[in-house]
């Protein structure tokens, strides 16, 4: 998950360069979580890590660099927990399934995600788009690579893959974030948003 | 569009009052827009809406009631250009496309509107809730009255009106606010997202 710190030019060469770095990010994910981007800060950020202030800056430049680090971080994250629940035998809309169910069980680990991704949209406009932009994209390989098996209707672009990303996106925040007593469990959120996608949401007799 | 500011408790009687609320509304938007709330202040909205300092305090009390306002005012803006749009005698599923439709224009006439939500998500957390609580509570009503109809599959709840939204949502951001030479018309994005509503992607024959 630390692969794009790499953009940062200060990637660790050794273990335990790797692990300093993945406690730094923990750590920034906290306090990021606890305080918002303006009133974190990096000392902040080292003390929860435990680590002296100086290392900081043997991985990042600045409060800015670390936070888009971290943006980086989650977007890979949340393509990883995607990638090591898909199988290659699996259907497209299985595909689809399994990605929203694996997403809503990151979130559910990880909950500062939303926040997190969500003040990138203030901090930095960029990488906010392009998180979005590269999920988009593989939605819509996916779904494209759906038509071509025969699986899922043709023609299928952007706008389908702005939806479900959407959908996801939304059901995240419903079931995850603002979770409440009672609340169906992932599996059927997920069953029930790939019924949608299988169907729609029509009767069958119009 | 300023019923919910009645929660001010400091609604205007007048013709001039609603007029002055109306500007000061606009000219917040602008501020809050171009500098995000913690820079906004209030004597830029004034200077915007050309009143005096004081007015604004007829109306409000803080910077932090004429944001509150402001997404209150934005989620009634949302609902009154779908119901603007809609017709009694419309369908279900038609219903959902022209609502779409309606609610691209409306961004596309108030691109603040993703800014000034999203920010809410920082500066108020409970408006922000409120916000899409109350749109999905919109959607489920609708499809559950689709349902009764016998148009739409019976027993749609809360995960499939969150999935619309979410859909709603990021097609806006998608094709408004990150608008792109070549995308297709707002008629065109509605209908594609409607016949994934009203049959899936599927290829129809698994």
């Amino acid at each position: 998950m630390t692969s794009d710190v790499a953009m940062t030019g200060k990637e660790p060469r050794t273990d335990r360069g790797r692990k300093t770095l993945r406690k730094l990010l923990d750590a920034a994910t906290r306090e990021f979580a606890d305080h918002g981007f303006h009133d974190a800060s990096i000392s902040g950020i080292t003390r929860r890590a435990g680590v002296a202030l100086g290392t900081f800056y043997t991985y990042f430049d600045s409060k800015d660099a670390i936070f888009r680090a971290l943006v980086s971080d989650m977007s890979t994250g949340v393509a990883q927990a995607a990638r090591e629940a898909l199988d290659p035998a699996m259907g497209a809309l299985e595909i689809e399934r399994v990605a929203l169910r694996a997403f809503l069980a990151f979130a559910a680990e990880h909950k500062e995600i939303y926040r997190i991704i969500d003040e990138a949209e203030f901090v930095d406009p960029e990488s906010y788009r392009e998180h979005y932009e590269t999920i988009g994209s593989r939605i819509e390989e996916r779904l494209q690579a759906g038509g071509e098996a025969g699986e899922l209707a043709q023609g299928l672009g952007s706008v389908e893959a702005w939806a479900v990303m959407g959908m996801n996106v939304f059901l995240g925040l419903r079931y995850v974030i603002w979770a409440r007593e009672g609340d169906p469990p992932f599996d059927v959120i997920a069953r029930r948003a790939n019924d949608l996608l299988a169907r729609g949401v029509g009767s069958g007799h119009s």
